[in-house]
């Protein structure tokens, strides 16, 4: 993704110079450790364009920006410790490298942090309410994602709720915040966030989807994990309503079938069969559509909405 | 302390009327319960004084009462997961009721909730980076405890930081950003930010000092639990340096001494001997007079400081 190279290494100067203090070494240490083993960044470079697209600067969308990496961080901390997630980005995370306790004592403190990088912003009466907002869907979207683990009810407009807030929201916030500060009318960063919003949700089916409709050569991880960990997508939801009895009784074997794969093989060819794939990907087709039909009714100059297009583009995998 | 009850009956009906939202059930039913299984109330309370001092109004305090007092509860819930503790205020800990993951989860939001009521005050720029520094310092105090309970080299002066930071700057914080509320000027609100956090320090010294010295008839839990639990705390460090080489012998011995009247006897009778006792009521004594001393200096006609000083006496037990 080129095009967004430049703002991503403006953000990455900016993380380094962000000095979390020395010490407690055992609440910041982790910090400095989670921080610098990266990430894609997407989220604080839709800030800059949300900044951008209305004539803003990067520079003054900065704060914000900040406040959006260090959240989305946080979240992952948290997050991590609650899947028991040994490794994030090919990382041990930070419970498994330190412990429970001070993952979630430094999470804590750089969710504080968010919200210190935030209040630099001038803009931080009018910004403040909504990233509040978003924080808390994010961890609403978190609870729902632990409970529907419990649960074998769950339905299909349930389950687009749940990656909306635990996901998708956090790059509406970004991209609106970015907009506010650049000025935007409150309907054109509503269509903004709307836009990020529904790009996210594509962005998360199209997760649920190459998970196990991935080219094996061209995925970084294992094809099917989903599949093995027996976990809840949208796509095995799909499939529980789209189903026969026949194949429903060789989904519920599969769920225990240790030639993995043959389980992976077999549910692929199940959910293609019976139309689960062709419906996940009209889903994620949808919310695409939605989010440029969004975009589209901005009233900025169409140039400049160049590059959030291209990264929209760049976001979905047109072939697998 | 009977003239704080109109200021603790006004928060609790604003915490009554304060909704959170029905779902998910279980991020939102551990905070309703937390919240009304209650404390003294006394952060919120403080911000409504500190208001009050500089002639404001405790209903415009509100937004910084309601945050203070959900950031202590946060603080609490996340802190009873670190310390396993499986109760509190006589109830089951959020995550003994449901669990870890649930208590970290619901305390998460919790503490963006916090900041939700503070984005309410129309003085939210001003007020946000006081709330951050001092949200920031919390942790930094958690941490510091947490470290100390695997170091035996702890020195008085980092365990008084370590109080200062973990449990006295809230106090400072919520008189601050009252008194910022009400116009009080940068360095009249510093003076009350002072007088809280010495206060502050005074009562936790008092609380290790009550621990084991209370008379056992007023003391409304088991005295010498410190002493039983082996905890470091003021009393101890403070002995640690004044103790002879046989009664340090002797203290040693104790820690594995299974007749536990005898155990908590012989520390205070030792304690006491060796002038800890003495020497942590000194303590005490100079952090309250600081506080005393602040509090002289701010800009208001005395009788405004009434309740405060009031409030100041009625924390500290002059007799045990």
């Amino acid at each position: 993704m080129e095009a967004l190279l430049p703002y991503i290494q403006f953000l990455e100067k900016e993380l380094q110079a962000y000095a979390f203090p020395k010490k407690p070494e055992n609440l910041y240490d982790p910090l400095r450790y989670f921080m610098q083993i990266g990430g894609k960044r997407i989220r604080p470079v839709l800030s800059f364009l949300g900044a951008e697209l209305f004539g803003g600067q990067k520079e003054d969308a900065l704060p914000i920006a900040l406040s959006i990496e260090f959240f989305h961080n946080f979240s992952l901390i948290h997050d991590d410790i609650m899947d028991e997630a040994p490794l994030r980005r090919g990382h041990e995370t930070v419970h498994q490298k330190w412990n429970t306790n001070i993952a979630i004592l430094s999470g804590d403190v750089l969710l504080v942090h968010a919200y210190q990088a935030l209040s630099k912003s001038e803009q931080i009466a009018q910004l403040l309410p909504v990233f509040n907002q978003t924080a808390i869907e994010v961890c609403e979207g978190q609870q729902m994602d632990m409970d529907f683990e419990q649960r074998s009810d769950v339905q299909i407009a349930e389950y687009i709720e749940m990656i909306r807030l635990k996901t998708s929201v956090l790059l509406g916030c970004a991209l609106k915040m970015g907009a506010l500060q650049a000025g935007a009318s409150e309907e054109d960063a509503l269509l903004l966030y709307e836009f990020g919003q529904e790009l996210g949700i594509a962005f998360q089916i199209q997760d649920d989807l190459l998970d196990l409709f991935a080219d094996p050569e061209k995925f970084g991880k294992q094809v099917g994990g989903d599949v093995i960990a027996n976990k809840k997508t949208l796509l095995y939801i799909l499939a529980e309503g789209l189903v026969s009895h026949t194949d429903s009784m060789i989904l519920k074997e599969l769920v225990h079938e240790t030639d993995l794969t043959y389980k992976v093989r077999k549910t692929q060819e199940i959910y293609e069969r019976i139309g689960a794939r062709f419906a996940c990907e009209q889903a994620m087709e949808q919310h695409y559509q939605q989010a440029m039909k969004a975009l589209a009714q901005i009233q900025v100059p169409q140039e400049r909405k160049q590059t959030l297009i291209y990264l929209a583009d760049a976001l979905m995998v047109r072939e697998y």
